[in-house]
């Protein structure tokens, strides 16, 4: 059982009677509403927690809690849309669905990248694709951290890439898909800098992942001067300005938003990504150690490693699968204990799986790069 | 305090544990995730007594839990313009807004229908503008409750508008926004039924009004057939063909909207529903008597009336207005003596208002009609 955790691993019982109260932040968070039962000043509140982490003053941004990340990529990637009504949306292959699912959606120019080993974006090909549509405005979904492999886009390289090709700051609009490490990063030592001091447009996260949220929910930042964009006065939910996309909203999230920030604080978040990490190089050791094919990239907690070719195992430990390869996202509630029951588990079977032939060692150097494969050929 | 219910209406004490799970029923509620905390069997009851009441076979329809109201509008417009990519979206002035949203968002052509005084589509107009677009093939959203007036479009009218200006079934889409009469008419004797026997597309409804959950939430229901148009293959969560538009999805709100359905039952529901219909009709009949211009449509619990020109008042009362007319949604939670004790505010503010030179009786004949108003000339 690595999956995404099930149990809340935040002790939410002071907020045990919210669910007596029908909690609507209907539309924008920083106007008032006409519904008497909000939690805006959470929500705000919230909001501005991220937007100093991610370096934009409190009167430059604008957002509001989404249901997810989902919510988020689609907001974000309008935004650039209205902007740019006939910009091309780059995006990697290792791209989150919802992203392509956008483009689909918003009926937008569409033009996807090859990813490096890695799950980044390769940039030398984004590079080669820009140069094929010079004539078009660029809007650049940006990973941070990709869903399968945690692989980090390096936005320095991107912004360096549309900068040499030609793509001047009123001509380009960056999302930055932030779901799981957008929360991470700030605490890494040494990791890349998500900041609007950059030229980015806007930057979401998943509220139910590492901060482990019981529902899902998410975060969503831009900068207030794009918001204009897509802003339409609405009389009747008494919300001018709303550009939200989803008009009603859970007013419970960012309260648990709000309690989960406030009791980790900064040094508790800090801890906790530190123990995941570690954790997480502790999984990938452990499986090379074994013999299994593994990769853990640079300031990820995901550890990508050679599928376990049993479909019981993969279910009964919520294995991510893809093709050959599964992952186990190494989040704050995964303890030692519990992944060196997991690794037992997996030594003992694949023995055993190998023996009766169940199993083959695969090359999965082309998906996890040579230096990773313990295949008969890499090891 | 008379807007949307803000203290639950429904005990949930049960429940009360819920919060200590994440749970999240990420895509296709019918496809088993690799997530192991889900709540698919409670969303599948759900839908499939919403299947039973809208008149659709287990097996032939398809469906979720959303977000609310305007997530079903998302949904089931993007379903008609994927089954049309060159149709145009057809819907009355009285429309929410998430429906004109959709068709920003979505690219769409685009033609708004007026609307009759009652709120509900002016057939006349459709048709003419039917007739305009001949070339096109038609996606209609259906109010089935306008938000503001609560008119009801009348679906065998538009159905009839379409046959007679030449659109077969296979060139037009119907999706009924039945926010929140699309739970109340079935249990309204001699109300017409939305069912899809009749040639509509898709149906949603929102599950924090009617009915009571404490968050934000709905349901959508398409047929099955449709649905393959905006499916894909998503191999990373484990749902193929995941046709959400929201991917991971909040799992407690399922489990809310059974256990409302459950508590209440067929009978808890009508009983409910028939009470919101005679104290509507009682408020709209006092405020009549008070001397104030007031509308109630049939089938209806939404009674508008002249906007009380005081901002104090309209906040504290939390009326929702629109020009020169406030409403009040009679819901479950509102009693006789609320609305006693809010007949008595108005009618003793107004006077003084009036006194004072502060209010004047606005004819709001336009808006309402002559037999609904009450100003000098028309009383």
């Amino acid at each position: 059982m690595l999956g995404y955790p099930t149990h809340v691993y935040v002790n939410y019982g002071a907020l045990s009677n919210l669910q007596n109260f029908c909690i609507n932040n209907c539309g924008n968070p920083f106007t008032e509403g006409i519904f008497g039962t909000h939690s805006r000043q959470f929500e705000v509140g919230v909001l501005d927690w991220f937007a100093r982490i991610w370096g934009i003053a409190m009167d430059e941004y604008w957002g509001y809690v989404t249901t997810g990340g989902t919510e988020g990529n689609f907001h974000g990637i309008l935004v650039g849309r209205e902007l740019f009504p006939d910009g091309i949306l780059y995006t990697s292959d290792d791209s989150h669905y919802s992203v392509f699912r956008a483009a689909q959606m918003y009926r937008m120019n569409f033009v996807k990248v090859n990813s490096l080993i890695s799950g980044e974006i390769d940039c030398a090909d984004f590079k080669a694709k820009l140069l094929r549509n010079m004539n078009k405005p660029a809007i650049v979904n940006v990973n941070i951290g990709t869903t399968f492999k945690g692989g980090i886009d390096n936005l320095d390289s991107v912004m360096e890439t549309l900068k040499t090709t030609g793509f001047s700051e009123d001509r380009f609009y960056i999302h930055c898909d932030g779901a799981l490490f957008g929360l991470m990063m700030p605490f890494v030592k040494r990791a890349p800098k998500i900041s609007f001091e950059k030229p980015i447009g806007s930057v979401c996260i998943s509220g139910h992942k590492f901060l482990g949220c019981p529902m899902p929910c998410g975060v969503q930042i831009t900068r207030i001067g794009h918001i204009r964009a897509i802003s339409r006065n609405i009389d009747y939910i008494g919300c001018h300005q709303d550009a939200t996309l989803m008009g009603s909203r859970n007013g419970h999230a960012p309260i648990f938003l709000w309690y989960a920030l406030n009791q980790k604080g900064y040094p508790g978040l800090q801890k906790e990504v530190q123990m995941c990490l570690k954790n997480a190089q502790y999984l990938k050791d452990r499986l090379r150690a074994s013999g299994i094919s593994a990769m853990l990239n640079e300031f990820s907690n995901i550890v990508v490693f050679e599928k376990p070719q049993n479909e019981e195992f993969v279910r009964y430990w919520q294995l991510a699968v893809q093709g050959d390869l599964a992952h186990i996202v190494v989040m704050p509630n995964i303890t030692v204990a519990q992944l060196n029951d997991f690794l037992r588990d997996l030594a003992e079977k694949r023995a055993i799986w190998l023996r009766e032939g169940k199993h083959q060692t695969l090359c999965v150097s082309a998906n996890v790069g040579k230096e990773n494969c313990v295949c008969p050929r890499h090891k």
